[in-house]
């Protein structure tokens, strides 16, 4: 059954990774696992400097660069119980060149639900700043 | 690091679901998990019966008519260990007309796989047949 804005908004606050998609001009669509803050109606992406996987880092920006519009999915997976499955799908645009505030607030929030970006002074590169524009949930079993 | 294309696919035929992602005109990108079977060179995915989320079945193959590139991708995730994290993402074409083997050997790959598709003798409508066409692979920590 599907789930009402305001439960999927407060699933996706409260989920702590998802699937980050973007549209690539050849590939139709580029994939990857990441993690996020909300903050109001936008969706903090870090951008992280420690990973050794600058291809992708750099790709998903340029595909952003080119088409505004991104996915995010966050899921529960059970495999032995598929009645405790739901999922929330935001869609999303990019924005290019948000406000400091709103940068600085995602970037807070990142640092406080992830311990690993607690480590050390400068965690990421680089916020990437989208807006909600949509929410889709869906659930096995009703919430409540 | 990158994972090599031997181990990406033995990650991707071992691992049991994932977010698959098709090309949507207006939104860009539709992103639905789902479970799936690979064999040789071809990924199925179910569309169920049983659940109900008719809007979001129609809608995938609506994308897939449209534009039949898709992307499938599988992740392990781990809150307190980052560095268990790796992903492959497998790039595909549909085929909207595939073999009746090619489509049997996928089902019959998928009741195997899933108890939940034992329970009832027909679990799915239908098995999306898709080409591998690309895949990538990364993971925080070498393999082996």
């Amino acid at each position: 059954m599907r789930l009402g804005d305001d439960e999927a908004r407060a699933r996706l606050a409260a989920h702590d990774h998802g699937v980050f998609c973007t549209v690539h001009a050849d590939r139709g669509v580029d994939a990857v696992p990441c993690v996020y803050a909300v903050h109001d109606d936008r969706v903090g992406v870090p951008v992280d400097r420690v990973k050794p996987k600058a291809s992708s880092r750099l790709q998903r920006v340029d595909n952003l660069t080119a088409d505004p519009r991104a996915t995010l999915l966050v899921e529960q997976w059970d495999a032995a119980d598929w009645s405790r499955l739901w999922w929330v799908r935001a869609e999303l645009r990019w924005e290019p060149d948000p406000s400091v505030d709103m940068t600085a607030a995602l970037a807070a929030a990142l640092v406080a639900r992830y311990p690993q970006y607690r480590a050390e002074p400068e965690p990421f590169t680089r916020v990437l700043v989208l807006r909600i524009v949509g929410l889709t949930g869906w659930t096995a079993t009703p919430p409540g």
